[in-house]
């Protein structure tokens, strides 16, 4: 299991007029109360909310897609994802949505103009609905993170900062499933940049599989989890990291609030939960870079309830 | 009255190290349903939360600063940057805010370490006080937008976004005291980049004088008031509009709010009232730019109250 550079430089080119080419910013000396600058890739304002628009433009755009679209089953980043991406390229799409999901997430999977069926008390209900519902009509489906052209599709991110910040020695990237995480370790396998994987305590299916050697399941209880929460990450982004990633560490949900908060009170940026479990590893200390390290904080999803992040502020 | 490329240069040589290079993004097709893309410059990002830090770091850097250090009136914006300004290069800094600000903004200028004094129903009453401060102390001042420093930093995030995306036909641009809008059409002045100012009806004291022919006073009575609000443009910032603004247009208090939420919906950013008046031009259809006219908005300022914006979102 490989992906190279030219792989996702393929799906760069594949999908680059469908999606957001997104910016980086130096957050500048001083900020969250850190010595040195740091580049922040501000991949939550990409189509829908996160980076997994990526993904779904290049899995659409590399298949024929049957005159029933796609059904995918999610609550949130990857049903918005796909819903976007099905609307831009004329494609139907059925996302399954289970109750407990956010509002502001089926909101947004509806805003374009997805069909969403709400219905199952958790994800496996919808999930179960979504397989019978594709066995019937013939709809196709695309994985969120355990397929080839999702992760060529994700690490195209990777090649875009590469050339907005081109130096730089450690990248920390929040993982769910570890497609992203797969996606950017590729593209910088054979570079000196190091990729650090960052997981929720309750929420760390990447880390429990390079601990057992293979994928185990795992219990999820975060704030993240509405976004990183996979109970078993993917086979292809393991053995992508066993290989590739440099480290793999843990970070509590209080640090990832502070991050959160952080971002709003000195940069202005509002992102979710999961979005701020990277820079949560910084801010807290859990991971420390050495003097002059360049560091880059790849921020994924934006698609957050500003009610919950207002709520972060009562706290100092 | 006449401010070049060149002064702008050095204003950009003289901060480039203390402020944030905010970047730009391209909105892509379809978004806030308009036809063509626009590019959005993140002013918003910058640190302070708005583009008055630059024409603050500019003040500061190109005077002497007394041991008594700046003292400025302002429960808003300007009150930050000079705050933030202040703390970055060793200064102290005295603020004056009237009791009806924006406690928001308030904990902003608070958080840069500033001496916050907090009296008078209005600002005038708060003005009056820091006059009388900077009398006895012999603290100085910065004005917010009527002074040559002061527009040549502001000047310094055209100079930017020239570079970040160099084909702007249009560029929309949000007017308070004239400030921002004089240091950015000063910038294109020998270019064809037009630039036009765009203001509440409830704040409107550019649209006013450039109709009387002088600085005029205006009532204050808009949503984006607290950051736009000024009662009369500056004598600089008018002189410098008359001959390099090509336009000058209005919006509603109700498009701010669309804009604001657009903008939240559709490429997760919060920008507060003010730093949404520009977009909001363009999606109301007041600026209708021609066919593969390419826009350019400033997104000016994100010292937003999240339940502000949050409350938007009850609209569709």
């Amino acid at each position: 299991m490989q992906i190279s550079k030219q792989d996702i430089e393929i799906a760069h080119k594949r999908i680059q007029k469908y999606i957001r080419k997104t910016p980086s910013i130096i957050s500048g000396n001083e900020t969250f109360g850190l010595r040195g600058s740091i580049s922040l890739k501000l991949e939550h304002l990409q189509h829908s909310g996160s980076f997994k628009a990526r993904g779904a433009f290049n899995s659409l755009l590399n298949c024929t897609v049957p005159e029933a679209g796609i059904a995918a089953a999610s609550g949130g980043n990857h049903g918005a994802a796909v819903a976007c991406a099905a609307h831009a390229l004329g494609k139907k799409a059925k996302i399954f949505v289970p109750e407990i999901s956010n509002p502001a997430k089926i909101d947004k999977i509806r805003s374009f103009g997805a069909d969403v069926h709400v219905e199952g008390a958790a994800y496996a209900d919808a999930a179960a609905l979504c397989a019978e519902y594709r066995k019937q009509s013939g709809a196709i489906d695309i994985h969120p993170f355990d397929a080839i052209d999702t992760i060529n599709g994700q690490g195209t991110v990777a090649r875009e900062w590469a050339e907005q910040c081109p130096d730089l020695d450690t990248i920390l990237v929040a993982v769910g499933g570890g497609g992203l995480a797969a996606g950017v370790a590729s593209y910088y396998a054979d570079s000196p940049t190091k990729i650090i994987a960052v997981e929720p305590y309750g929420s760390c299916s990447m880390h429990a599989a390079l601990e057992a050697g293979e994928p185990v399941d795992v219990e999820l209880n975060s704030i993240a989890a509405n976004a990183l929460g996979a109970k078993r990450c993917g086979a292809y982004p393991f053995a992508i990291a066993q290989k590739h990633i440099a480290n793999s560490i843990l970070v509590t949900d209080d640090s990832i609030l502070a991050a959160q908060r952080r971002l709003w009170r000195e940069m202005q940026l509002v992102v979710e939960p999961g979005g701020a479990a990277a820079l949560a590893a910084l801010i807290s200390g859990v991971y420390k870079p050495k003097d002059g390290e360049r560091v880059g904080i790849l921020l994924c999803g934006g698609n957050a309830e500003l009610l919950q992040v207002n709520n972060t502020l009562s706290a100092r």
